[in-house]
């Protein structure tokens, strides 16, 4: 940390989500308290080779242990609550959200063998709590997951208002709107800072409701043949809920497939947010012997993950369902960018089976977004007239465009705009507010979802090098008496494209190595290191002149 | 090849670009007379690491190289003539194509040393050439490329018509319209087989004329205090004409950046395709010097490629262009599925730069498509009314759809739709139309551009697999007096987890391999390939127990 500290200042510092999309995370600091909002997690790039998840570096909590209090959870998507078993494993703080956000919370730390029993604490929206100098209001708000809930933070400098992710639905499927009243209100009484959801600043108007998926799903229901098979994300519980709905109003029995959708489902009918009429549910194993068109299949995989239920489905390997001619499938969810060639893949299986299959852009819509679009922003900006502005979750692209957005609508009321990135400190106090240094951040990389099997950026680099040019090992075995090498090196490698065993090259790579060893001193050879990169040195010369690759280089040299 | 040949067959044989996309290659035959439609290449995916470039496996051709007696291309798409090179390598036939085109063709066969001198010869859009029982016409038609055409291909059976890529542009910039009047006559005449391009099956109604972007790039020249700072494909012609245009009149010079905005506009205005302006040029060495809201910079790069100009402007690094704020930077393309991230990356760059940033869907549009939609293809369809007819161009979702389409539309005059994957063979004779067996079809990946650095699947197996985990080597010394192994097995590794000098992990996998080693018989301890395959198989069990992975685990066994 490179700022200096005062009890009279309040520090906002994003730990994950400020330029980078998914891990969201921020910590608020006043004095020697501090609360964390959300901990998500993301999926990695293509490029992070062989890291499954992927958690902000929480460091700065972890040495500030002693003084932070509590993580408060804004609703129970990944991106936000995915990173908390790792962050309970490291500080094992209290934590608030709704009864949904908990209950998915809880299903990923039964993953985990965490060491302290966690302290999980249900609250309502509506309701206030107290934590050291802060009182955290937790205000309904709409989503794409039920049970989200924006936070009014009041502190000893003023209200920091949080939207969470939302958007402005008019007509939700559960009748409970965005608690406008409760924004207006604190936007009456004076927000010291706001920091607001930029995922969807790009699109224009407003963001369609729930609802407004209904038609085109029901036109689906009317068209099909034979089975309705749709897939969308398990925590869409609203769409789960419309497609419940639709199978009873058509007659049609509803099987969920996959995992995430089973424990989903069930987490959610126990919490009474979905409504499962009466002997309307179809065992997975009874789908194939149930006619045809009296049968939903709602299945996990939305995005084409290879081992998923729907692309399982779409090769024809799942043991509960079958496609075929006459089957319509609808993808009722967003291609999330990055994955478009694994979703068309499926979706080019699922044509050879013969199925209809509807997805993509079109209108009305088979899939609406849960962010808010840019007249929802401009509204709560208007409600909330902050002092201070600060968009969050976003690239740095859709940050800078929300902070304009700030200026063009409010200016007025704006002292200032922040256009922050994970790490950046935000100071604030009775004389105005800045950027005051940074913090250290970073992301964690994780291989198969265990708290402790964090990748290193080396080995990272090193699979992003193999995965190019493959390797080249050679090996030499030096007599530990003679301290000579005795026969020519050996030379293995993977990968490489132009090196094999019978090659040209590679006799004379062997010739290279051995001229290397002879051409060194006594002195030089008794010290393995300078060897090792005096062959590693000269060969990667001799590969990169021969054929303009770059293996990964490795000498291994063997005492014998 | 498992069917039977006759004279009196006419085969349509897709090598590449259906059921996938990108590569188009289409080889047609009668008797012993082959021609091949367009020859391709696509970018590689991201799973196939390291490769630089695909092209169709041109076997077939090569197998049947006595026969094969031209190559006629459409247009100078990389996705239509980018594999020209590797297959004039292999079989050196003479290329047909418009000027445009083969110029094109002509800059890439300068990459590459051919041993034989390439028959090149220009035709023009309304003439008839005849080659062996084929009379090919070539047909102007409108497209994101000028000099486009379709092949009308006259053989003893019939006609099949050729739609290549193509948009019905009802006022292209250069006022050549789409020749409509030839696909009627044809239509008239009876065809025999249509192809016709599936790349925009999924649009819903008309594809935009190129000057619809007009607007909304008169807009940018209008609202930039700075400079204009453009990228958009370098073979868009008629998008760079606009730009030229808009130059002129708002008093911007225009400067191009990169080598093959250089190489191609250089080419087309050879041509007289591009108009430019009297002393509008401006060096790129003088872009700096020149007053910002007097230039205008074209920059290629839009898919945000590591290399390119724009890529490398983003990040500050290119030595004639530096992003300022009030500069306005606009992105006239469309992002390719796949490319999103570092797109994104690359505009976040940009905005971190202080510039205004134009991308994406808007409308007015600030990039038009180059394909056809959905009322387009039905307009084609009705024109041409085939008998038969094969959808080109598409992964298999696409096929299908336009198969679908075609027998909506003209259901009463069609006899049947083939959706064929490459490497099916039609097969059309007196007594109709089929498919009958395959021919050997695939992709040939490269490493670096050059004809002969093919990379067999086997090393793109092995990249995969080493980025995933990374690789384990036990290396083996075996004392060739005695065959025995004297000292403990080394191991090294490279991007694997969890595996260091000094971890209890290693330490017992040592232990594993040197119990493999004594518990061998004498004879198995003569036979290198199974001490190896034994040491692989106990270790692989050995790791995936201890931390479920599984690196690349390659014995080396030396004898010392």
């Amino acid at each position: 940390m490179n700022y200096t500290m005062s009890d009279s200042k309040l520090l906002v510092i994003p730990l994950g989500g400020l330029g980078e999309f998914g891990m969201n995370c921020l910590a608020i600091r006043y004095g020697d308290d501090i609360i964390v909002v959300d901990a998500g997690m993301m999926f990695p790039d293509a490029e992070l080779l062989g890291v499954d998840v992927v958690v902000p570096d929480f460091s700065y909590l972890v040495e500030n242990r002693e003084k932070v209090r509590a993580v408060v959870l804004t609703h129970g998507h990944e991106d936000h609550i995915g990173g908390v078993p790792f962050l309970l494993s490291q500080v094992n703080i209290p934590v608030y959200g709704t009864a949904l956000t908990l209950a998915l919370v809880e299903r990923r730390l039964d993953e985990h063998e965490l060491e302290e029993e966690p302290h999980l604490n249900v609250v309502e929206a509506g309701t206030r709590i107290e934590i050291g100098p802060f009182t955290v209001e937790f205000i309904h708000v709409t989503h794409s997951i039920v049970s989200t809930v924006a936070l009014a933070i009041t502190t000893p400098l003023g209200v920091i208002l949080h939207t969470g992710d939302f958007k402005l639905d008019p007509t939700p499927l559960d009748n409970e709107p965005f608690d406008l009243h409760t924004f207006a209100d604190y936007g009456k009484g004076g927000v010291l800072l706001l920091l607001s959801d930029s995922t969807n600043v790009d699109r224009p108007g407003f963001t369609e409701s729930e609802r407004a998926v209904r038609p085109r799903l029901e036109e689906c229901f009317h068209r099909a043949e034979g089975r309705v098979i749709i897939s969308c994300f398990s925590s869409s519980i609203h769409r789960l809920q419309q497609i419940l709905n639709l199978g009873e109003e058509f007659g049609r029995k509803v099987a969920f497939l996959g995992r995430s959708m089973l424990s989903v489902t069930e987490i959610a009918h126990n919490l009474n947010l979905l409504e499962i009429p009466d002997s309307i549910l179809l065992r997975p194993q009874d789908i194939m012997s149930t006619p045809a068109n009296k049968v939903v299949t709602v299945v996990s995989g939305t995005q084409g993950e290879p081992m998923s239920a729907m692309a399982r489905v779409a090769v024809d390997n799942h043991k509960s369902l079958s496609v075929r001619p006459g089957d319509m499938v609808v993808l009722s969810a967003r291609m999330i960018p990055g994955n478009e060639k694994p979703i068309y893949r499926m979706i080019n299986h699922l044509a050879r089976r013969g199925s209809d299959i509807v997805y993509g852009t079109m209108n009305p819509p088979v899939h609406v977004s849960g962010h808010a679009s840019v007249e929802e922003l401009k509204l709560i900006l208007s409600l909330v007239r902050p002092k201070y502005f600060m968009p969050v979750h976003g690239e740095f692209r859709q940050l800078t465009r929300h902070a304009q957005l700030a200026k063009n609508v409010i200016g007025q009321h704006l002292t200032e705009t922040f256009v922050m990135e994970s790490g950046d400190v935000l100071e604030l106090d009775k004389f105005g507010a800045r950027k005051a240094g940074t913090v250290s951040v970073g992301r964690v990389c994780i291989d198969s979802g265990t708290v402790d099997e964090v990748v290193e950026d080396i080995v990272i680099r090193d699979r992003r090098h193999l995965s190019e040019d493959g390797f080249v090992l050679p090996i030499i075995a030096i007599n530990k008496i003679t301290g000579r090498n005795e026969t020519l090196p050996e030379i293995v490698s993977r990968g490489f494209v132009s090196f094999d065993d019978s090659s040209d090259l590679m006799q004379q790579a062997r010739q290279v190595v051995a001229k290397t060893l002879d051409s060194s001193s006594a002195e030089e050879r008794t010290d393995w290191g300078v060897m090792q990169e005096k062959i590693r040195v000269d060969l990667k010369r001799f590969i990169s002149k021969q054929t303009s690759r770059r293996p990964l280089i490795m000498p291994v040299i063997l005492e014998v």
